[in-house]
């Protein structure tokens, strides 16, 4: 045995404690818990929307990180004072924004145990529970939704949890492209044309500019009223032909289960029957709306998915898991792997060689990856699925309150037909400029007043929405369909219950009367 | 106000506690917390690399989610059996596998804050101290690893928190591609090249697929022992310059500090002052070392940086963010907000119309993000710059610690210079056949005998490392440089100490004379 080189060793630093102490790690975590406990006890107090200015932070926290350590007694005196304020508090029973970020006890519990054991899951071999524990989970969820069992690994298909819908559109539009490319040559990249609707979430956009789509390219076939707002197999058609008499390959089409502006369904069978003609990959966005087909009375808004060739819902958007966790099931896991996977030296190893293990670093952006499949056992055992379908029934039921006082009221409009759990609705004005009054104008003049009477009617809403916003006790925010601006109420948040829906609705009908009597 | 539809509302379904319940996460939380900080006490106790089978998971869980929910103690009890034994420990102090995953009591407690508010803060607006927290500790970052001011937003660039180095490295590229396809026109992107050495991280290979780029021109230029496996500008001009002759275009470079197989270096400023004559962008991939150019002594590593357009690490590598924590800086966050913005109606708000703030949503793949910088800022605070600075010097200690003791003993080589805190070694065989010993079989049957010779030390090498980990005690892996197998022995887990490493060496010692005795 060699000798040590002692000099060296003698000047290794001594740090007074391990930064990974196990009693310094229960001292500082039960401090957090009690700190988050006290949290959620007290959200209400708290504006729902931040109230802060652009730069706040700046003038509140020191240019440079401290050279010595502070005690973590300083630290979470600087979180209640300095960081809570500029929260925007999504988990707050009154917080109607946006979609809900819906955290739970369980998957709480369960992001700090992948947090804890804090391995790096890129293939079986590094942590195969991390594997194992994602495919039987995927499979379990699948089941839930009454997925074709095409789309789980007992029918030769399988799932992979990403980060966000984000990724999952653009590893499968990117499996797409390559099949496409490796079938017509490379060349043909910049005439490959991806279909959406203008309701179509911004995420496929931005998934074809990654994966070197032509943004000319990018289709997103216009919606009506008439059709709720949803992608129609006839309007994708003309679309396509058009395309094609043009000279490009239609390559993927997303359809969307549960919208982001109104909750729009697209049919999904008729939009896979089109797509089949043309050899095109559909991808079933069910982001929002996905988790709530675990109930049989919502399952019909998913038919057709069996002809589809992937499909992802965002369970922490609405089951209870946390940032983040987006479900991805696709038919051909072999498209995703060809597309993805790179084989360095350095991360070989017999399983894998052994091809009996699932290496999901090639299902994936990247190679490093976080357990997340912890957080969805969790949840799915700690509520089993009878109080599953059940937190989520509360919420429709809840969104239907909100909508029958609404519909109660003849100063609200509810702007497109309630599919799940939010609604869309706007103030009314007292008076409104019919048509007719423009008199003799002829159309073009009684069109322009229709514009303008839209935009006063926009405006009455932009004004009604930032002064409930301003004030704190609910947020909620906006979107415009067909150039209507309306107001969307989306109840999910995990916090919410009945009382606070009626909260919600008194500070409706307070700021509904302030705002039409200055208007 | 509008009569209830009271038939509906007396259907809610009534669970029997809110899932975001506070005293029952306070409850779940302490036994959590309790439950990890025995973990961490003990984790000793456990085989390192897990030692299960392929499939061992699905033998013991059911097929289906439980209908009915299962109690927190009851799933504690499976984690503890079935989980944990699937677990490579990546938090033990014997691990030294790939690179470490380096957790600490402040990142787990930042990361537990950041999942308890569980806000989605693609843009300023919906979560104003997530942005803000951001942009000041990536400044403080930056300042600390010296980065020129044209990386902080000080200085009009700025630095983003990413989940992996894969991701960073595909944003910059599709930023990189997209300034040079809106100067060339679109049709040139089957003529981009992707630059970078054989050693770089799969990372770049996998941008470039996912980015469209073809794969052709995909080109990893050879590096050789003579420049310790690192990228020579000589090397990368030669590459460059056949490339432009056979009409294609030169767009990207990335440069590695501390490669995956060895830990090299690629001189940043030699291959920056090659690729500005092309007017290519430079990516410097710190991944793993980044984080050690905190120490002065260490910086030089990064000399040239200046001339680059970009730099990333991975905090959650080593410097103790728990998983995932990539920092990416930038000198032209316009660049990356060119390729990868969307702006939807509903995301429209009064802040980013004032474009006085950040909208992080564009500097990245996905929409929706975590609050990552709150485990980062609890890093930097609570342990300060000088501790920080000291526990990877300590890791750099452990690792000459390893190194000096390797060196004294003849049995052992040292493949290449240790750089940071991982040392590539093998187990030499007692006997070697040198090439003279084949007597008069001219240049070529010299050859074949140093190749067979070759291969028989990797064999010797592939048997001794798994003959450690099948063991269980410590966990380290290979590389391949040069046709070499080696051993490779990263110090950075948390929880490493001194006689870790002692520990380590025995175990070493013990399995090479076994291994040799059996050769």
């Amino acid at each position: 045995m060699g000798s040590l080189h002692t000099e060296e060793l003698d000047t290794i630093s001594v740090c007074p404690q391990n930064p990974l102490d196990p009693e310094e790690f229960r001292r500082q975590g039960h401090m957090i818990i009690d700190f988050l406990a006290d949290y959620y006890r007290d959200i209400e107090k708290y504006p729902v929307r931040s109230q802060v200015e652009p730069g706040y932070l700046k003038k509140l926290l020191p240019e440079s990180a401290p050279y010595n350590p502070e005690p973590i007694e300083t630290i979470l005196r600087d979180v209640e004072s300095v960081i809570v304020p500029g929260i925007t508090h999504w988990q707050s029973p009154n917080y109607y924004a946006y979609f809900p970020s819906s955290g739970s006890v369980a998957g709480f519990m369960g992001e700090m145990l992948s947090t804890g054991f804090n391995v790096v899951g890129f293939n079986w071999m590094s942590s195969p529970a991390a594997t194992e524990l994602e495919s039987i989970v995927m499979d379990w969820l699948g089941k839930m939704l009454k997925l074709p069992k095409s789309f789980l690994f007992s029918g030769n298909g399988g799932g992979v949890l990403q980060g966000t819908t984000c990724e999952a559109i653009l590893c499968t539009l990117t499996a797409a492209r390559d099949k496409m490319l490796n079938k017509m040559g490379r060349d043909v990249i910049g005439k490959l044309v991806v279909y959406g609707s203008d309701q179509t979430h911004c995420a496929l956009q931005k998934a074809g500019q990654i994966a070197g789509i032509n943004p000319k390219n990018f289709r997103p076939v216009s919606t009506t009223k008439e059709s709720a707002f949803g992608l129609t197999a006839a309007a994708l058609r003309t679309a396509i032909e058009a395309d094609v008499t043009a000279g490009l390959i239609p390559l993927f089409v997303c359809a969307t289960i549960g919208t982001t502006s109104s909750t729009a369904v697209d049919p999904i069978g008729p939009i896979c029957e089109v797509a089949k003609e043309y050899d095109m990959w559909v991808h079933v966005d069910a982001a929002y709306a996905g988790s709530a087909c675990i109930c049989p009375e919502l399952r019909h808004f998913i038919d057709g998915v069996e002809e589809a060739d992937s499909f992802s819902l965002n369970a922490h958007k609405w089951f209870f898991t946390t940032l983040d966790c987006c479900c991805l099931w696709v038919k051909d896991p072999s498209a995703l792997v060809k597309a993805l996977s790179t084989n360095p030296e350095y991360l070989k190893n017999k399983a894998t060689e052994s091809k009996q293990v699932v290496d999901y670093k090639d299902w994936q952006i990247a190679l490093s990856r976080r357990f997340r499949s912890m957080k969805l056992w969790m949840v799915l055992r700690s509520y089993g699925v009878a109080n599953l379908r059940d937190f989520l029934r509360s919420h429709v039921k809840m969104a239907k309150q909100f909508e029958a006082l609404l519909g109660g009221d003849g100063r609200f409009e509810i702007v497109v037909p309630r599919t799940f759990a939010m609604v869309c609705f706007r103030l009314l004005p007292k008076t409104v400029l019919v048509p007719g009054v423009v008199a003799n104008g002829g159309a073009a003049a009684a069109a322009a007043a229709e514009a303008g009477e839209l935009e006063r009617v926009n405006e009455l809403n932009r004004r009604f929405l930032e002064s409930m916003n301003a004030e704190g006790k609910v947020y909620m925010t906006h979107a415009v369909v067909g150039g209507v601006y309306m107001v969307r109420f989306a109840v999910g948040a995990t916090l919410t219950e009945e009382r606070h829906v009626n909260f919600a609705w008194n500070v409706v009908l307070e700021h509904a009367e302030r705002i039409l009597g200055e208007f």
